[in-house]
């Protein structure tokens, strides 16, 4: 992405740090949506977290999500939307569901690879194109086998701030139209807007973008994944058992789940997505662009840190990470400042920040961070 | 159990209808402990659901919950705990971690007989000994084969309202000692006392007697069991992947867990776990006793009304079910009332009622609920 956002200030900034509350910029868990702490106090007045998940009261809730976060993603028909636990779950029933023998992943993180050590921990034939962190595939360049039945590409890796430019994913149809694309949207959702029709199958954990208290994954899948999983269970293929994805789907399918599932993450994850839609996704999408040229332009006049992805192209709207010169030391006095960043993932612990870029996160806090990001030496 | 618990009432009782707020007896989710809502502001207030799974304040969190469930079991040294996404998960887990080919499983209910489901979904030779709804297994004549790896068996049927004494769970582990003894304690825990040295593993949803928001599991297991799934892993069989107990086991000996958790669960558990500990678990068991006690002598004082469970001994505290003559019309009758209560489950659906007897129930919550059972005619 380009720094070439114009940057309209407010020229006079006066803080008061004493009283300032502190800003999670953590890329999951996160500053809560802004809105939540007034959802979650509702929802206890009016007994919403001890209604039976069998109810009709609690049906509507979850008609409610599916219907707000239908509309917020603008969801193409015959998409549906199951509530698991978490994305890790996902990785766990895609495999399981989607895959008989053979499988594709593109890894450039932590958490790509993730995805493909679970398929091989299922016994799967894995095939791996690997690229450096902080880089992205070039999809033309990659040479799966015929017949991987499921390729997995993260979107955002939430662990480099390196993001897979959605025209690149949507090579991957063209290139294997027998195969099902799986993006990781993990940490990107809902701040790009993604042409559902060109992939199968998606899914984020709630407490990332949404901002929501972490517990629960949305799992996003096309007809074809639903043909897939049923045509293997007709031959005998071993899927799973309470959160198999043909029973998570006929649950779903009358507004139910197919366990007690984290209702209040339901209800709440609903609620927000409707607030969102209110603000205008547009919106939502255009603060981002800002907050994030903002923050890339203080790592870049700052001589002290660097911006990890080199690549421009490839840089996350939604978790920007820097490799900086005293990182621990940093991330201290940051805090000292109420501005809580995450370090670095895995290998980089010690030697980067990440800061999360949500919907929740408002310009004025960006605009404080930038400011602080610059005074660090 | 027997009714004969002095009954020490209190002899006038006005009620104003209109201001009271409703109370939900149903069997899970249920009303939530009277501690939660200020738990929940608190946490709010002090941004932990903000904060990172894999900080060291979150590290404390998951401590002072394993150690407040510690303490409030009793649990023997050896025995850990998990933190999963519900029960049916870890009846997943228990059957891919635990049994390479054969499992018993004793079945009266539905929720005994999903384990049993579970566990054939997934390919393992079942034995299944089943005995009528309403009553629970005669020990001394099961006849499980040699080489049953697990035995599932559950404590309380919340489905029907029959709990199996402890003492007849207790015999399993000497009728079957080379069998790991799992018990369902989803519906009972912590009400009954339980001797977790005569069991393997035991698990519960914390949307029943801990009065949580529905969303977290825990999965209580000995050495026995992590040998077994170690044994089984050496051997290559197939255990699972991001929730497999070996992981999840190394996870949580460093206060940590396999994947980003529903938090907020666990930090409530903590809490809810540490306030039953100050009121006094003996307290807790005194009252259930008496407020149970109460209910059946409703039930049986109402000629209209009928204990589903004929044997006394089999009498959950927990859940008290009854059968009756116009179901549907009187749940909504007490709902008018604010006295929320569950219907029959199943082939129960509209013949029965059922009503939970959890830690949060006050006894004088039960009084009511009694006073307006013996109207209903």
């Amino acid at each position: 992405m380009s720094v070439k956002v114009k940057l309209n200030r407010n020229p006079i900034q006066v803080y008061s740090d004493k009283f300032m509350k502190p800003v999670y910029f953590t890329p999951g868990p996160s500053e809560l949506f802004y809105t939540v702490p007034d959802h979650l106090k509702k929802g206890l007045r009016e007994h919403i977290f001890s209604i039976n998940h069998r109810s009709s009261r609690f049906r509507e809730i979850v008609a409610e999500t599916k219907s707000n976060l239908t509309e917020l993603f603008q969801l193409p028909d015959g998409y549906r939307m199951a509530f698991v636990s978490s994305a890790s779950e996902v990785w766990e029933r895609i495999v399981l569901n989607l895959v008989e023998e053979n499988a594709g992943f593109i890894v450039n993180g932590y958490f790509s690879e993730r995805f493909a050590n679970i398929a091989e921990q299922w016994g799967r034939n894995t095939e791996r194109y690997d690229v450096n962190h902080g880089t992205c595939a070039d999809i033309d360049k990659i040479q799966f086998s015929d017949g991987v039945e499921v390729i997995g590409i993260t979107h955002n890796e939430t662990s480099t701030g390196a993001t897979h430019p959605l025209d690149e994913i949507y090579k991957l149809r063209d290139k294997y139209p027998d195969s099902l694309i799986a993006v990781d949207i993990v940490s990107s959702a809902p701040v790009y807007d993604i042409d559902f029709d060109k992939i199968d199958t998606a899914y984020f954990s709630v407490q990332k973008g949404f901002g929501l208290p972490a517990g629960l994954g949305v799992w996003i899948y096309n007809q074809r994944c639903l043909d897939k999983t049923l045509e293997m269970e007709k031959r005998g293929v071993m899927t799973g058992s309470y959160h198999k994805l043909s029973r998570l789907t006929e649950q779903i399918d009358h507004d139910q789940t197919a366990s007690t599932p984290n209702m209040m993450g339901i209800y709440l994850l609903g609620k927000v997505a409707g607030d969102m839609l209110e603000k205008g996704i547009d919106m939502i999408r255009r603060e981002s662009r800002y907050k994030a040229a903002l923050t890339y332009e203080a790592f870049e006049k700052n001589p002290h840190m660097d911006t990890f992805v080199k690549e421009q192209n490839y840089r996350s709207q939604t978790t920007m990470v820097a490799s900086l010169e005293k990182s621990k030391e940093w991330i201290a006095q940051l805090e000292g400042k109420g501005i809580i960043v995450g370090n670095g993932y895995g290998l980089y612990k010690e030697l980067q920040i990440r800061i999360a870029n949500f919907p929740t996160h408002s310009k004025e806090q960006f605009e404080r961070l930038s400011d602080e990001l610059l005074k660090l030496d």
